[in-house]
């Protein structure tokens, strides 16, 4: 079923859902509040975009150009529609197509900004025989594996050029070692924790292109309070564009 | 000036430190903290031992054979009455000598265990200027390299040994790549904050010689509360015997 939600903590931003399918979550929000407010972005590119949550937070942060690049046409589509209920369509360009062609529409070195919020688990014989494909696509290296996208972002990146990836804390040691190989040198982290006192369960990274060496790890972000509810920090993301606008006051 | 101090939380234990020259710290007592406690060790090696805070320490965890490597005799002097008052000269052995040449020392894939806290800071023409020549060299890459240091590492450990470093969080991704390069596969990590809200400073981290990937960061460690004072969380740490102790009582 299709539905209009609210992407919360942003006023009047709607976002269209297939509830069979997926929907957005907490990564996608995440994501958008850790990438650097910077005025001079030009060209922002969101891989594996889904139906736009990313691309649409960002346009609250840049007045830069936004594509978004999305491999399922049903999913393209949902993306499409969400961009025309913000009345977006001047700012968020919806692209379907596989990452691993990007550098057929993108010239190398263009882009300032690179998003992506991947499928998170390797492909394994397991998971080819789920049936719902959407599902399948999102979350497993089915179409696209980490090292393609990692390959792609630095083709199509500016030199000093930002790749800001969500991803799983259990393969950070790979994101950081193809970053390294592709020239993106990983500059900021942020390490998620489900709770207070668990591990690790997903990182925030930024590499940038061509940039030496030295690395801030950021105050790490706890998502949930014992009871399952989000902790105050998460809530205060959340609300982002709420809480800064009642700073102004 | 010679001094015996308590090593703080570890009962009867003693180390002798020359105040001109460097006491131990935090970092000795973090480092063998997040050492996990593996019955099986049958050797273990601690390079850049200075005047032992380490060997000391993990001789309360383990039975196992240690060895500290230390470049300077004078600061040898040290470990080696350190190791003395303690009458833990039957299990503890001061080695003076550069870790380049561990090799002439141990057996290629022998050592089950190594720890280090490594000079933190690259070599520059200003730290020559330096007159304390101890203190120089304990914190600066004058005498050794990061990279010498791992390579060494990877020839005396076991297959499946693990290498135990304490270091700066702005060099993380070096010593990462350092790691894979040399088939150590970065395992655990654990970030240290000066104070809450602060960007990580020190890092703790563990290397295991041809092991698969998967990455575990433990909750992470503060280390002083806003006023200056240390947090509960290290005071813990401080004393870990103490307060094993009284849990059994």
């Amino acid at each position: 079923m299709e539905v209009i939600n609210d992407l919360v903590g942003y006023k009047n931003l709607k976002i269209i859902q297939n509830t069979e399918w997926f929907s957005f979550s907490l990564d996608s929000v995440l994501l958008p509040y850790f990438v650097e407010n910077k005025a001079n972005y030009k060209k922002i590119v969101d891989f594996c975009t889904g139906n736009a949550p990313i691309p649409l937070i960002l346009s609250r942060k840049f007045k830069s150009k936004i594509y978004g690049i999305e491999l399922l046409p049903e999913i393209c589509d949902l993306a499409i529609k969400s961009v025309a209920i913000n009345q977006l369509q001047g700012q968020i360009e919806i692209l379907n197509m596989n990452i691993k062609d990007v550098r057929n529409v993108f010239t190398s070195d263009s882009v300032d900004l690179i998003t992506c919020n991947p499928p998170y688990f390797k492909e394994t014989a397991n998971n080819k025989k789920n049936t719902n494909i959407q599902k399948t696509i999102a979350r497993h290296e089915v179409r696209i594996k980490l090292a393609e996208i990692i390959e792609m972002a630095k083709i199509i990146l500016k030199n000093k050029g930002s790749l800001v990836m969500i991803h799983r804390t259990e393969r950070l040691i790979e994101i950081i070692k193809l970053m390294k190989d592709n020239n993106i040198e990983p500059k900021r982290l942020c390490f998620i924790y489900p709770k207070q006192g668990t591990l690790s369960n997903m990182i925030l990274i930024e590499g940038i292109k061509n940039a030496k060496g030295g690395l801030k790890v950021l105050s790490p972000i706890i998502t949930h309070n014992d009871d399952g509810s989000y902790t105050d920090e998460v809530l205060d993301i959340f609300n982002y564009e709420v809480s800064n606008e009642n700073k102004k006051l």
